[in-house]
């Protein structure tokens, strides 16, 4: 049987830059650039509850970091190193290798070195920590937002709710469209180059993680304004526009968990900045609303009239 | 029911210095100190592993900050910050707030500020992530111990381990000794102030978390060295010495995890320094043998003679 020490070494260690001192004594020694400031985040994520029990493993790796990195991304911070946490019922290892595979080969494409780390036995939990560095007074923030800052997301929304709904039998995708769908749920893209850019730009950021109205409500609560969304402005994959007006369909647009796309909200006078930055960077970069005065979101209809939000964001404990 | 962030709000939430941005965005910003190396450690705890279902959850919350303080005192760290991931069967506010009280209760004595965490349901995890800092090249590593250093200890070893083998009935301890060991494996006492007196003294270092052979086996296999121990030299606790030689005190002594003291290897010519240290402290240190050049550990019974070690340290995998 490996031990706890031999697992962490063959599985998870990697050589990488920055890194004083890596996995193997009681803390990792790393070093930060000068002028930058830590930033700091954490997602755990449960068997049965954030996967199911046969999740691809190489997709779980993968998506534990993904939405660790998402988190930087919000912050318009660099990703440096990440640890990693493991509670395992017990010791595959062919799941481990090809878990670490998916961990690593997205820790690699971000110049992430993982750099600790805790294993045990128990219920399968992935609780991982991810840190890096901003510039100082340069992070993306929550509570930034500005009136008459307009209100932009990248990419499509839904679509990781559109394939959790699939699998539950709420709605029927297409072959084509399920895969698409599934795909953005077990592998999503952290916009990190995205948040980087944004630095300087944008006001406020989040990452989409709960849902659009939820995650957005976090940016006006913190922020102390209101906004006002289009609906018709909120930017579709072909699979939710065949799909719309299902009330499913609906709820996974605006209340969504899992996007890992950015929502922030930048100077109106910022706009054609922001859209050559989505040409730049080969991401779509939609302008859905504004923020006003006041508190609570606003829902527009086509005709311009206010949609009843009854939909919320997820919440763990709800 | 409790929302994930006013669940985070109210249990976790408490004002402290050096943090720019804390719990309540995608992440926490955090300023280092000048010329400092930033330190980084995570230790989850589960619960039927780690703890039992029914454990104080004002000492577990206690012990989940304890463990990971206890890696910033091996390294010679200060610790400034912490993240919390937290799995919860169910939201029960009286577990809640025991938990968050004796979390928060040692975060406070040592100055650390808790700037972010994740909570969700699941299977009890508590996964701590613990940050600090240290002067730049001063940090205290397993692999610098050299030919000749002398082999040290705080505390008593095994009472945590005593405590164990007498819940389990493998021996008995009277009341008043049971009291104690109990108390040394529910509320163990990270030696902070220690690690930090001994930048620039201590050669290399590690806590005690899996017991003084496997561990003092890491620096070992780190620095490329043997070591030797006198067995008479080991420092008890009365209710050890009661026991000894009982077969099951023994292995507490040498292989009992959850001890979190310090070993640590320092020059012969620090001795007098280290001594002083001790008094300075209010902490008994005890020199318990030599490092040597070759492999292994040998263990010296009282006529000087080699001790078979059959004994090794806990690992969470065998």
């Amino acid at each position: 049987m490996l031990t706890e020490f031999e697992l962490i070494r063959r599985y998870f260690s990697f050589a990488a830059p920055g890194v004083a001192l890596g996995v193997g004594d009681d803390a990792a020694l790393l070093e930060l650039s000068a002028g930058a400031q830590l930033v700091a985040a954490t997602d755990m994520l449960v068997c049965d509850r954030h996967f199911s029990r046969g999740a691809d493993p190489f997709k779980l790796g993968h998506k534990a970091l993904a939405v660790n990195l998402s988190d930087m991304a919000a912050m318009g911070a660099t990703p440096r190193w990440a640890l990693i946490a493991l509670a395992l019922p017990q010791v595959e290892e062919a799941w481990l290798e090809a878990f670490s595979a998916g961990f690593i080969a997205l820790a690699r494409a971000h110049e992430v070195a993982l750099v600790g780390g805790d294993t045990t036995r128990g219920p399968l939990n992935i609780c991982v920590q991810i840190l890096g560095e901003v510039p100082i007074n340069m992070a993306l923030r929550r509570d930034g937002a500005k009136t008459g800052d307009e209100i932009w997301v990248s990419g499509t929304l839904g679509e990781a709710a559109l394939a959790l709904a699939h699998t539950q039998s709420l709605l029927a995708l297409d072959p084509g469209e399920a895969e698409r769908c599934i795909s953005a749920l077990d592998m999503p893209t952290p916009r990190i180059a995205l948040g980087k850019a944004l630095r300087g730009i944008a006001h406020s950021a989040i990452d989409i993680s709960d849902g659009l109205v939820a995650d957005l409500g976090h940016i006006l609560e913190s922020s102390r304004l209101a906004a006002v969304i289009e609906f018709a402005r909120l930017p579709t994959s072909p699979a939710m526009r065949r799909l719309l007006p299902n009330e499913a369909a609906i709820k996974a647009l605006l209340a969504g968990g899992d996007d890992y796309e950015l929502c922030f909200t930048a100077a109106r006078s910022d706009h054609t900045r922001i859209a050559a930055l989505g040409c730049e960077l080969e991401l779509v970069l939609t302008c859905i609303g504004w923020i006003e005065k006041g508190a609570g979101l606003t829902l527009l209809d086509t005709t311009g009239k206010p949609m009843p939000v009854e939909v919320t964001g997820f919440d763990h404990f709800r």
